[in-house]
């Protein structure tokens, strides 16, 4: 007797994604650095298919970090793409996704002083197969800062907030594009680069390069996406939206450009 | 001498949204319900225009609402239209948007007992004026359950959870859509739908009716879909979204659908 | 029969809250102001008792809705105790509490162009009632900035950000404390006022201002605690909580007082 | 010249608590486990002293995550410890506290098919220093179910619904308490444990055990306190709060207890 999830539902239609989300689990990648990333993995369901075997979804990543010693994964990215090579055996599909939220930790020295600093971003990494064909949509989210341009002008006294800049490239799975680069990229639209530490001698140095620096939320933005086009090769889709937290205001004021290159 | 805004940028660039975002103001429609929204509104950038002029998006909303008493709004819609309207006289543009995220309450009865209750949902209208074409989008987030239906045939004891639906259309401006037979055309695809006040035999026979329609979450998907193909007109674009809160498992289950109808 | 509720659990034990919770529907106060605010509702459970009969609790909100025409509340605590006044008819309980979190919309006035601005502040009303004694905790929320005096001294040029403080005081039903005095005291205390609109005349007030009030984050919270102190009368539990978003660096400073006056 | 932070402020006032908090950085434990936490570091600030003094806080943090491989720490419990010790030479306190926020993965086989799973759970650990005296409190949130026991009396089928469980403990710092003994002890006070994994025979036990076991919210909450009252030792001090996620309503049902055992 067919399983109630093979039978054909009351009212056929295809599904585009079905799966589990918000799972979280412990994987790890080369350099033995161990995360716990909020998981999505779907497929898309055929019209008479009433359902996914969903635990079959689970087992493709469980499996993988059980066996994590023997196939220790290089980066986020092939680990998406093992989970989907793995899922293929055990759940038919046309179109599978995997994606992962999780931090990535960068250490910096702090600009004077030359102290050692972690920082931490959001991420977010997505791996598509489409009928064997692979794509990948990497996302960065970037704390940073904008300064008043048009009140520095005005009355020499600029407003200053914190802002925050998320970056979006969508690119074939081969194209080799660093999620550090994307932070490196992000962290020179601002107008100063920040540091979880801070000596007086570098605040004081942050502080006057972002007066000598000032820019609108729309001037991150734009120079964000030039970044992009000096270090990114096409073909790429690449959104970049920055959000500046209004130290004069209670709303925030928001930047947003889609590009290809 | 030129204001800030309107120099040419260092690294000159499109902008396709710019704008204010996270805004909550008082606003009302005709019938005298007032709400505390959350807004964003933006306008496109052209690539030689250092900065968009803020204030004067956040003044097509504030006007609006201290004119509310000659220019009482019929519905959601009409008012994010009117806000778009005004704002094309203060800062050109050629693609602005508005959105607003706000509550929608609707009163109802128990199924027995026939006593009044008052159902909150999550609502969001965006209105999109792009060369003087607008459309829509519209999205409920509307709760209600699953019942498994393969724990019920495998054991007869089906495990059960809560659910949330969100139903996105997308439309011209002009065509009728009530955000009310959103909310339910949603309700009508659950195993039941819930209630925020249900006296003792209310609840039974709301159980009962779980119970004897078990569906999993690509079921609800699916039955949505089929809700809104026999309540809508062509052409409109439909997405579908539902998430299971299982409860026999720490993740989420998820059945998502896209169409054009 | 005794219902399934009544019953003596396996385990008995006192428990000191039991009740719904995250519940939303519309209710009104005097001024025909409506709100959809978050309500929580609990009551105290004997050690012999199983269970609480929720559904009474809902009905104690939902009646006092319904019935609104002919009993409209002066304001949001006034509102909080006549739902705990109805349960004590429905439900037996020692202490009942209510709470409510909404949004207080405050009209003002930008302060040089003198225009119209609508301000949102998340605020939050709990109303106790225990064997008769009614007491109330009233929140507000409240959004500002804070502008760095180190670094304004050192090198002349402060760091700025948004700082948002919420001001809790806990006292006797009776005493009249207004939400909006409380608001008022919090907005005292920063470096400057913000405004849902400002004009370029209105915005390069503000920010000279903030120039002219350096304050820490624990300057802004001694303020505001100085504020309670000119403004409230004993007896009065209060606390305030300062955090600033900083600009400098990903994460937030806080300051954080109690007090007794 | 004194430094800005030395100074006396213009309202002289002490502060409980003063310092960093949202910020995430990464450290590692004795069994090699790295993560991720969001970390609060705040100190007791003197009427006479305008500021604290944050970037000491933030290197009381970043110097341990440095010289970590020659000073593992055995849990998070003692590196909070280790962070409140190094800081007391770096910034005087009579009052030190330092939370992290973390998740806990804990290993299980499944309860048929004996596959392995992981269980991801939320933890918070708080360790206050109080004039040389240390304490922690230490908190986990699990997720689970609740089968209600009155439609289950009254028509046979019960609404069943995830539920989770906050359970908090105070006590003194040298007192041994298991993070995984308090998840257990949550996870006996459910209808059933839950998985992330589960084949058609576990799942098939895991619901049929929930049928055997109906409990209300209160039942949950009651039981927690049961097993906590087993497994501690006094003197220390309990809070157990359960939030079931109704399947027939929008909104939760709460059951909170304190107690001190």
């Amino acid at each position: 007797m067919k399983e109630t999830q093979d039978r054909v539902p009351e009212h056929p239609g295809e599904l585009e994604r079905v799966g589990v989300t918000n799972l979280r689990t412990l994987v790890k990648t080369r350099a033995g650095y161990r995360f716990v990333p909020t998981i999505e993995v779907t497929v898309d369901l055929a019209p008479d298919k009433k359902g996914a075997h969903m635990s079959r979804l689970v087992e493709s990543i469980v499996e993988l970090v059980e066996e994590e010693s023997s196939e220790v994964q290089e980066n986020f990215e092939s680990l998406c793409r093992s989970v989907l090579e793995r899922l293929e055996k055990k759940h038919p599909y046309s179109k599978g996704r995997i994606s992962l939220e999780t931090e990535l930790v960068i250490g910096k020295r702090t600009p004077v002083t030359n102290r050692k600093t972690m920082e931490t971003h959001d991420v977010y990494i997505e791996v598509i197969n489409e009928n064997g064909k692979y794509k990948k949509i990497l996302k960065v989210n970037v704390f940073g800062n904008t300064v008043c341009p048009h009140s520095k002008e005005k009355i020499g006294k600029p407003h200053i907030q914190r802002a925050k800049t998320e970056l979006t490239v969508e690119t074939d799975f081969e194209k080799k594009v660093l999620l550090e680069d994307m932070v490196d990229i992000v962290e020179q639209g601002f107008c100063s680069p920040v540091y979880t530490l801070l000596k007086t001698p570098d605040e004081s140095k942050v502080v006057a390069d972002m007066y000598d620096n000032p820019k609108f939320v729309e001037d991150v933005s734009r120079d964000v996406i030039e970044g992009c086009r000096r270090s990114f090769t096409s073909p790429m889709k690449i959104r970049v939206r920055t959000i500046a937290e209004e130290s004069i205001h209670r709303h925030d004021v928001i930047a947003e450009g889609r590009y290809e290159i």
